[in-house]
C-alpha cells in the first residue's frame, strides 16, 4: 500500500507526520474543557437512551480514539449525542425493559449494526444516500425530537413513573400524573435547571466582570455544568436525598470496561435492521454537517467518505467497549473548535480524560440524582428547538415546508423512525408529483440579443412561422406523456406554424420513455406538416440520442443554440430582432 | 349543469347530437367483426382469470355499454384483455379455489374496487400516478406476462393438471408432467393451434385469391377464430371428445346475468387493495395508450381524466352483472378502427351481439374443449412478446434497460405485482441516483457569438478573471450537498478566479435544502474574495428566490444572460470573443 493510500484511509498518518508540542498543548487545552463538558452530557444521554448512565462514559472513550485515527474532521467531537440516544431508545424500550441486561446488550448490537453498515456505505460508496434526508425533514426532525426528548425528561424532573410512547400520550400523562410529583425531586431538577440556564448565559459574563480575560471565562464558562454536577452530588450526600426519596444513579461499577463483541441474535438484529439504517444516516448527516461547517472555517475540508469510515469504525468500537450508537455532536464540536483543538488528537486525549474519570471518580457519582441529569438533557435539547424554520421555509417553499410539519407530526405522535420515513417519501412524493407536470414556456428572442426567453414574462419577439417551446425539466417516465399533451396544445392554439423548435437547455436527461413521446410527437407534427427540430441538447444527451434511430428519424434538425436554429428557420425576423428593429408582438402578462 | 359541463362529464352527449343513419352503419359493421372476435377472447380470457368462461361474455355487455356512456375514444374496445385477466388470477388463486363462489365473488369485488379506484383517481385528478409506471416496465412487464400466460396455458394443451406459481415452478412442472400427456387434448390443442395460425397469418389472403377485395378479406379474416370455436365444438361433439378425457366447458347457463352488487367483505378488499391498484393503473395505462394512439390517426383527442371516468364504470358494470376487471384491449381496438368504427356506439353494438350470444347460444358450448382455448390466449399473447426490445433499450439507455429486466424476471419469477412495484421502485432509484451526482459542465463563450458551452467539448473562450459552471440538474435536497463539494473542487482548481457564475438554464428548482447550500457556498466563496453571480435564472426559481433572504445577502447579481454576466464582469474578453478574434484557450478533449 503506497504512502498515498495508506494516509487516505488513515489520515491521521497525514497528521501525525507533523504533530509537534506546540499542537499538542492546544489540542490538550481544548481536551480539558471537552472533557469536562462530555462528563455530564455522557451521563445524561445514557439515561435518555434508557441505560445505565456509566454506559455514557463507556462511549466516550474508545470511539473517540478510533475516530482520532480514521476521522478527517479536526474539530468534531463523537460520543453520546441527544438524537441518536432518543432513537436508540425508541428502537429498544418496546422489546425490553429500559436498563436491563438483554436491553444493553441489543444498544451495543445497535452500535455493532450502525458501525457496520457505515462501514458497507463507505465500502459500497452509498453516502449520497444520505442526502435523501432533505434538510427540512432533518430540521423537523430534529426540532420534533427535542420536544420528545424534553417531554420525556420531564417525568424524572416531577419524580414520576414512565409512560406514554409519544409526544401527545406523554403530554397527557403528566397532566394525570402531576398530582403525585415529588417534591424534593422536583425541587433538585428546578434549583439544578435555574443552576444550568445561569452557567450557560452569565457565568461567563460574571467571570468577565471579575477580571478573566474573555478567553479563560469562555474556557471556565464550559464547566459550569460538570461543577453544578458535583455541587449536586455534595448536596444530595449532605443532605441524603436519596433517603427523602430522590431517585439517585446508585452503585457505578468502576474501572475500565472489558472488550467484548456483542452478543449475536439474527432475530433481534433483523428486528433492529430499520432502526441502525436510520441511526447510521441521521447521525452521519448530522456529524458530517457539523465537520463540514467547521472545517469551512479554517479553509480544511472534509471528506464524506472517510467520515463514513470515521464513524463506523467508532461506533464499532462504542459497541465492544459496552457502549451504545454515537455519533459527533453540534455543542461539542463547536467548543472544541473554539478552544483551539487542531488535530482529531484533541478527542484521544479527551479519551484519555475520560478513562481517568472511569477508574477514579465513579464511586462519586452514586448519589447523584436522576433530576439533575434530566434537567442536563432538557438545557441541552433546548437549544436544538428551531420552531420559526418552520415559517420561514413554509415563506419559500410550501413542499419543503409540508414535509418538515409531516416530520415533525409523525416523529411526535407516530414515532421518530415513522416521522422521518413519512418525511422523506413525502419529500420524494411531491419532487415527484412537481416534475411530472414540468412548467413549459414559449419563447421568444429579446430584442438586441442572441438570447430567448417566456413570452409571458419577457417582452421577445417571436417568429410568425416557428413555435419555440422550452421544458422545463428532464424528460422521463413521470412527465413523457405531459409532454405529448402540452405540445399538442400548444400546436393547436399557434396555427399556420411550419416548425417546431424544442429549446432543451432544460433538459438533461430524454429517458426511453420520453424517447418515445418524442418519437410520437415527431410523427404527429410530421403529419400536421410541422418539422420537429432541438435546440441546445447538451452533450450527454446528444451522446445517448446518437445511440437510438431517433435522429434519422426526426423531421428536422438539431441545433447548438436556439438563436442559430431561428436563424437558420426565420433569419427575417431574428436578423431585425438583434438589430433591435423587429416590433416587440408579445407582451408579458 | 350547463351543456359545456355535462358533455364534458358524459362525452356521448356530444356525439350522440350529430349521430346519423351513416355512423351508425358503419358502427354496427365494426360492431359485428368485434363482436366475432369478443366471443372466443372472452370465454378464453375467462379461464385465464380462473373463472368459468361465461363470465367474460358477462364482462363484454354492460361495460360496453358504460364506456360508450363516459369514454372519449372512437375506438377503444373494452373487455376482458389477456394482462389483466393474469393479474385477477395471480391475486385470486393463493386465497381461493379456481372457479368455486367465493372466487367468482372475489373477481367481482376486484373488479368493483378497481373502478372505484379509477372514478378516485379521476375525481382527485391523480391520473398522473400512471405515468410512474414508465415505458420500459410497462414493455418488460407485458412481454414477462405473455410468457407466463403462455406457460400457464400450456398444461391445458397437454392435458395436465394445474401447479406452480411462478414461470421457473411452472416450467419444472410440465417439464416433469409430460409424461402424463393426455394425447387426444394435445392432438386438439394443437390442431386448434395451426388452424388459427393460419387463419391469422394466411386466411385473408387466401381469400384475396379467391378474388374477395382487400377489406372484405379483411373483414372475414378477422372471423378465423370464431369459426374454428365453431368446428372445435361441431368435432368435439360428433367424435364425442369428453367421453375420450378431454376436458370440455361443460353445462354453461343460459341467460342474462343478474344484476347485484357484489358481497362486501372489508378484510378481503384490504388484502385485494393493492392488486385492485395496479390493475387499475396497468389497465388504465395500456387502455390510455390504444386510445391516443388510434386517436391519433385520425387527428382526434382522448381525455386522459376522463378516460378514468369510463374504465371506472365500465369496471363497476362488469362487477355489477357477474364479470372481472376488464380495460380497453390493444388487439381488438385495432380491428374495431380497422373496421371503421367511428364512435364509442359501435362500443354499444357489440354489447347487443354478446347479449343475443349468451341469450340463444350457450348452450353450444358445452363440449367446447380448454384446449381450444388456450390455443386462442396462447395464439394471442405471443403477439404481446417483444423480447428485442430489451436489447434496443439496452443501446439507448442502461438503467432503462435494468429496469425493463427486473420487471420481467420479478413477473416471471416472484409474481406480476411484485414484478411491476419492483420494475417502478428501481426506476425511481436509479432516477434518483443519477440526479444525486448531476453533471456540472464549466463553460466557455462560442467564438462569434453570446452561446456558451462546455469547455470539454466545444473550443471556447473562457475569461481568466471569471469561472463559468452550469449545472445540469435542478438543485434539490438529494444533490445539494454535492454542489458544494464540486464548486469547492472547480474553484480550487481554477486560482485567480474573482467571479463565479451560476448558470441556472438547466436549474428548475431550487428546493430548502439547496438554498442552504447556495447560502453556504456564498459565505465560502466571499471568504475567499470570490463574487458569487448568478444567470439565465427562469422566471418561476426567480420568483421563489425573492421569497427568501438568499438575493439580499448574495455577494455578487443575478444576470439575465450568461453572456450579459460576461460583458459586465470582462467586458474585454467577451466583445473579443463575441467579435471572433480572441485565441480560444480551451481545446475540447
Amino acid at each position: 500500500m503506497t504512502a498515498d493510500r495508506l494516509s487516505r484511509w488513515l489520515p491521521c498518518n497525514h497528521w501525525l507526520r507533523h504533530y509537534n508540542r506546540n499542537l499538542a498543548g492546544q489540542d490538550a487545552l481544548a481536551a480539558i474543557i471537552v472533557t469536562l463538558m462530555l462528563i455530564p452530557q455522557s451521563l445524561a444521554y445514557a439515561m435518555l437512551a434508557g441505560l445505565p448512565p456509566i454506559t455514557g462514559l463507556y462511549a466516550s472513550m474508545l470511539p473517540l480514539l478510533l475516530y482520532a485515527l480514521f476521522g478527517t474532521s479536526s474539530s468534531l467531537a463523537v460520543g453520546p449525542v441527544a438524537v441518536v440516544s432518543l432513537m436508540t431508545a425508541a428502537a429498544l424500550q418496546p422489546l425490553f425493559p429500559a436498563g436491563s441486561a438483554d436491553y444493553i446488550a441489543a444498544a451495543m448490537l445497535l452500535a455493532l449494526m450502525s458501525g457496520v453498515l457505515l462501514l458497507c456505505m463507505a465500502v459500497l460508496k452509498l453516502g449520497f444516500l444520505a442526502n435523501f434526508l432533505s434538510h427540512p425533514v432533518i430540521s423537523g426532525f430534529i426540532s420534533a425530537s427535542a420536544i420528545l426528548i424534553a417531554l420525556g425528561q420531564l417525568r424524572h424532573l416531577l419524580g414520576l413513573p414512565a409512560a406514554g410512547d409519544n409526544a401527545l400520550a406523554m403530554a397527557v400523562h403528566l397532566w394525570q400524573a402531576a398530582p403525585g410529583t415529588h417534591w424534593p425531586t422536583l425541587l433538585t431538577g428546578v434549583c439544578s435547571l435555574i443552576l444550568l440556564f445561569l452557567a450557560r448565559f452569565r457565568f461567563t459574563s460574571w467571570l468577565q466582570r471579575l477580571g478573566c480575560n474573555e478567553t479563560l471565562a469562555g474556557h471556565i464558562g464550559r464547566t459550569g455544568p460538570v461543577l453544578i454536577l458535583l455541587l449536586a452530588i455534595l448536596l444530595a450526600s449532605w443532605l441524603d436525598l436519596a433517603d427523602a426519596g430522590v431517585s439517585v444513579v446508585g452503585n457505578v461499577p468502576t474501572g475500565l470496561p472489558s472488550l467484548t463483541l456483542p452478543s449475536w441474535n439474527t432475530a433481534l438484529a433483523i428486528q433492529l435492521l430499520p432502526a441502525a439504517l436510520l441511526i447510521s444516516l441521521v447521525g452521519f448527516v448530522e456529524s458530517v454537517s457539523v465537520g463540514q461547517t467547521l472545517a469551512a472555517r479554517r479553509r480544511e475540508r472534509v471528506e464524506p467518505n472517510q467520515e463514513l469510515v470515521g464513524l463506523g469504525t467508532a461506533n464499532i468500537a462504542s459497541a465492544i467497549s459496552g457502549g451504545f450508537p454515537i455519533t459527533g455532536g453540534f455543542a461539542r464540536s463547536v467548543v472544541n473548535h473554539d478552544a483551539g483543538a487542531r488535530t482529531p488528537m484533541a478527542g484521544a486525549f479527551s479519551a484519555l480524560g475520560i478513562a481517568l474519570t472511569v477508574l477514579l471518580l465513579t464511586p462519586l457519582l452514586h448519589n447523584l440524582p436522576h433530576a439533575v441529569l434530566a434537567a442536563t438533557i432538557i438545557m441541552a435539547v433546548l437549544s436544538l428547538m428551531d420552531l420559526d424554520a418552520l415559517r420561514r421555509t413554509w415563506a419559500y417553499s410550501r413542499p419543503d415546508a409540508l414535509a418538515m410539519a409531516v416530520t415533525m407530526l409523525g416523529v411526535l405522535l407516530v414515532g421518530v423512525e415513522a416521522g422521518i420515513l413519512l418525511g422523506v417519501g413525502l419529500s420524494l412524493l411531491l419532487f415527484l408529483k412537481r416534475t411530472s407536470e414540468p412548467h413549459i414556456a414559449v419563447v421568444g428572442q429579446l430584442p438586441g440579443s442572441e438570447h430567448f426567453r417566456n413570452v409571458r414574462r419577457h417582452p421577445v419577439i417571436q417568429s410568425p412561422s416557428v413555435l419555440s417551446i422550452r421544458v422545463d425539466e428532464s424528460l422521463y417516465f413521470p412527465n413523457a406523456r405531459y409532454l405529448e399533451d402540452q405540445v399538442a396544445k400548444q400546436v393547436s392554439e399557434h396555427p399556420g406554424v411550419r416548425h417546431l423548435v424544442l429549446m432543451c437547455s432544460a433538459v438533461n436527461l430524454i429517458d426511453a420513455s420520453a424517447l418515445a413521446s418524442l418519437q410520437a410527437i415527431c410523427e404527429r407534427l410530421r403529419e400536421a406538416h410541422i418539422q420537429l427540430h432541438l435546440s441546445e441538447v447538451k452533450g450527454p444527451v446528444m451522446d445517448q440520442l446518437r445511440r437510438s434511430p431517433f435522429l434519422d428519424k426526426l423531421s428536422g434538425q438539431v441545433f447548438l443554440s436556439q438563436y442559430a436554429a431561428l436563424l437558420a428557420l426565420d433569419p427575417q425576423t431574428t436578423r431585425l430582432a438583434l438589430d433591435n428593429k423587429a416590433t416587440v408582438i408579445s407582451k408579458p402578462a
